[in-house]
């Protein structure tokens, strides 16, 4: 079975596209499709396959599947390359037009020059700061800020911030010597988290600049979490390090975001995409899956 | 600056493939090339680059470029990909023809089934059994079968074979439990080897089948290694497990493999070969890399 495909990444989180208007997959073809192409080894090599459609709710719909197969709510690097996407072939006109996911509808903002989309900016929702809507299991009404936490003997301090996933943001003097590998892995199964947590190290550099490392929670050290750099600025902002309403370049090891939490309470992601490459994938199984 | 790129693998050992009919490149391109398209995150995922070429002294040219940018001499997997792009791509007509790779001039033999090659059978050319040449400090001109070697307070019994590469081969009862990844890095560093030696543990099944599982030297544990297969089945032979002139499937973690050690010493390897993708890559360093 041939399948038509576009390879994308954004700050290093790649994923391979197929287009709906190229081929009609069936429900059941999507999970062995994604786990297919997402193998370095036999397939094309990513971290799943997102499929793109016509929307009935919105002007354009994504679909995401992780390399495992499972079906992902929503991804901010792999929105950044829908739009840019949508955009230069043509499925939308406007510079500014709406996402359907899993997660929900999502404004997406392309800046072009020479018709090519340089940066995208995401519209990310408004964070959620009561401690049971992160979640902790502590659980009430009240924020998280400066929140203390034990880990190997150590006592720690986070700032809890969901933008639809839990963030613990950790403000250290130096992220290059921060402890992402030996406590991030700890800190997201502490029993404070009953559904784990995203890990943030970051440092503060200036009111416009923040130094930024993660532990994603069940990816472990990711190059890039674009919730995550949100998470930070909304904590940042907490604790009046940076300023709301004013963008913040946030430095992630894969590249940089911009993000203003704005005074809507929304918090905006603007970055790059990119293509890598663009052709026809042959899926060996692709008959076996079509007869099953 | 596009270009276009077969992804081809077998067993699990994957390249891109690069056409110099359909494109030419500078030969300071090929190392960064290399090193782009490798990458899973921002390029398409591969273990390198290798350039199909015409050649002045066989049918075809290889020249395979690892991820890391350095040239390699020689790798079976590769060979029976660019046997099988050479033979249907119409590079040659013949289904018996020669590549000529940086480790000297191969023999292929494409088997076909409906114009499509379905296995290919590549000369591996003679093994190098005295100790010298695996090579062991040891060093003289008598072979290493059954040679002792102490590893973690423990003694072990390997057999010496060089394929262009250093081999030991243990005989282990069941390679599921073989101490691959806990004896392997530490009998590859040996002082024994001067240029360190790629580590096979396998199981003689019956006289035509050896399960086999692989510590290479450099990359640590991997799903397949053609020259490792055929270590097994030379050093299965000396011990007369197997007999020397009859076909010997080797079953590796990515599929399996037919060696014949011949009575002419010619080591032949039978394998598959399968497209992967095919397209165009926009290698965004590809102008700089012009201009440099």
């Amino acid at each position: 079975m041939n399948i038509p495909f576009t390879k994308m990444q954004a700050l290093g989180n790649s994923y391979v596209y197929v287009d709906g208007r190229h081929i009609q997959l069936d429900e059941r073809h999507l999970s062995p499709l994604a786990q297919a192409v997402s193998s370095v080894r036999t397939g094309i090599g990513s971290d799943g396959l997102i499929l793109i459609t016509s929307s009935q709710q919105a002007d354009v719909k994504m679909r995401i599947f992780n390399a495992d197969g499972s079906e992902a709510k929503n991804c901010g690097n792999g929105l950044r390359c829908v739009a840019k996407y949508a955009f230069e072939k043509g499925l939308v006109s406007d510079t500014r037009f709406q996402i359907e996911t899993l997660g929900g509808i999502v404004e997406a903002h392309v800046h072009v020059r020479n018709g090519k989309v340089e940066q995208v900016t995401i519209n990310m929702g408004k964070p959620r700061l009561a401690q049971k809507e992160i979640p902790l299991t502590s659980g009430g009404e009240e924020t998280a800020i400066d929140y203390p936490l034990e880990v190997d003997g150590q006592r720690l301090y986070f700032t809890g911030v969901s933008l639809g996933n839990p963030h613990a943001v950790i403000f250290v003097d130096d992220v290059a010597s921060a402890p992402v590998t030996t406590l991030g892995p700890k800190i997201e199964k502490h029993p404070l988290f009953p559904e784990g947590v995203n890990v943030e190290f970051i440092s503060v550099r200036s009111s416009h600049d923040i130094d930024f490392r993660v532990w994603e929670r069940g990816s472990g050290q990711t190059y890039a979490c674009g919730t995550g750099a949100c998470a930070a600025v909304v904590a940042s902002a907490l604790k009046e390090k940076v300023k709301k309403g004013e963008p913040v370049t946030v430095h992630l090891q894969g590249g940089d975001l911009e993000i203003v939490w704005d005074n809507d309470e929304h918090v905006w992601m603007t970055g790059p995409a990119e293509y890598v490459c663009e052709g026809t994938y042959f899926w060996p199984n692709g008959s076996k899956a079509q007869n099953r």
